[in-house]
């Protein structure tokens, strides 16, 4: 794996999830490279903190960029930006790479991989799943409250050594990673994401309040099992009643939760609309299975943007 | 018609809709009793006021009941309550009742009827599905804005005759009263009802804003297609994509528009969530036929009705 050795990493978005994993790269002594809109005088000026449940550190020196265009090209580019902002990707990825760059799309929702695709047909991608809880606080600042391990599903990279080089790295830099199988993973997620992002916009509530209410815990169950009934339908293994049973069983467990969507709508920020919902949906509906649930939810989350 | 000669009307519920049927049959001359649980030192006192779009009028003496163990035996009794007080009705309705007593329930709703019976299994039942505009405004006084004709169903009066002297009863007094078929009269009120009533709740807004937004107009119409769908697998006639077309063609050109239900819900009072939606979700279940928007907003209501 010579070719593999001493890899450039760059970073497309230093929030809480580009932020954090761009600097456990870092901190782990690898070639990190930040491009930052917002906070790029901050961050070359000041460096990045990591406040982290796993032990907190402070990077002094960053290689910072606030245009791509004065990136280096790169080996691996993560890709930690809101899918509301992938129409920008064209022109802030393409200056990073080169004939055998991996990007890894750490990013919400179904779909994504195919849509960056038809824009670099060429590059390889790779779906990143993030389970962290982490949060931007300030510039420059990183608060990682619990959890931060990924899964990397292949969708295009055929240097199988180069994807475990890559897996490899993020191991050495102390992130808990792991292979898993792309499409699985992705709708595996969308069991949980759709469901409870939109929901506690719709009733403007948390996780646990839909779970203790038996009409919503119902309508919740109801629309997993849409997701599970598409996947099936879309010939992805791995999903049933079975895992539904336990993704509400772990949210039972869980502390009181607004999903990303829900802090984007009380924050005014764009919803994840596209990738957590119509995509989906569309893949669905082409493949001759319905997700009437999850339209209506749909359709209020347009409502209610439209209306924000 | 001999036997239906100055029929004797009793009335449960002198609001929006008692009050105003109620009244226009005393202002035409017939004999009519109303039960009043909140309003009746009042009425007793002042009598009732109906201000009228075609034309006011005021009743100096009413023959009001506070119980409705006081009132005469009545030979139509009109049910002018919401449906979330149908609780009470064995309780109010059976002194009121002989053997040949027809009682007209002017209710929202599917499946009204059929509970009634059960609890009054040999009583003559007519639905009274209101279009109209009005509002009790205070003690003894209806608002009537606009409309108010009234299409009687007939769901088990088996004296025809009777039948139709009620109709002209109704006539008589300047009401625009029509015989139409029962379960198709329901369910067609149903198409406009089940969607708008729970999405101006649900979304916080009025009919036109529901039908401005691409992505909720669709949704109505989805749910309007439920209803239809639910009304033609239970064997009903005359429901079809022509009459959804209609129904919102109609709603497009109706002023912005808050249904009973919102108000009900803005002003904090029970929303009539079993008779719109729970039922006919369930009459259509047992059937075979699932209505997954529409049950989705029954859910969503049952969880903004207990956090209300």
């Amino acid at each position: 794996m010579n070719k593999c050795e001493n890899m450039k990493y760059g970073v497309i978005g230093v929030g809480a999830i580009g932020g954090y994993y761009g600097s456990k790269l870092a901190h782990g002594g690898k070639e990190v490279h930040f491009l930052s809109h917002s906070d790029y005088h901050f961050v070359r000026e000041h460096g990045m903190q990591v406040d982290s449940c796993d032990g907190s550190f402070h990077l002094d020196h960053i290689n910072v960029y606030q245009y791509s265009a004065d990136m280096p090209k790169c080996d691996v580019v993560i890709v930690g930006l809101k899918t509301t902002n992938n129409h920008l990707l064209p022109e802030l990825l393409a200056p990073l790479l080169h004939a055998k760059t991996v990007v890894i799309l750490i990013q919400n929702g179904v779909g994504v991989e195919a849509d960056v695709q038809e824009m670099f047909p060429d590059t390889a991608l790779v779906a990143g799943l993030a389970f962290i809880c982490s949060a931007k606080t300030e510039p420059g600042r990183v608060n990682h409250q619990c959890y931060g391990s990924i899964n990397l599903g292949n969708y295009s990279c055929k240097d199988e050594a180069l994807f475990e080089a890559i897996l490899q790295d993020f191991t050495d830099a102390g992130i808990q990673a792991a292979s898993v199988p792309y499409e699985e993973a992705r709708w595996k997620k969308a069991v949980w994401n759709m469901p409870f992002n939109g929901m506690t916009v719709a009733l403007d509530t948390q996780t646990d309040l839909l779970l203790k209410n038996p009409s919503t815990r119902q309508l919740i169950r109801d629309q997993m099992m849409e997701v599970v009934g598409a996947a099936q339908h879309l010939g992805v293994t791995g999903l049933d009643e079975v895992f539904v049973d336990k993704m509400i069983d772990m949210t039972d467990h869980m502390t009181p939760y607004s999903p990303s969507m829900k802090l984007d709508y009380d924050f005014h920020r764009p919803m994840e609309i596209h990738y957590i919902y119509t995509r989906p949906i569309e893949i669905a509906r082409k493949a001759g299975f319905a997700m009437p649930k999850l339209e209506m939810l749909e359709a209020e989350l347009r409502f209610k943007s439209a209306k924000a």
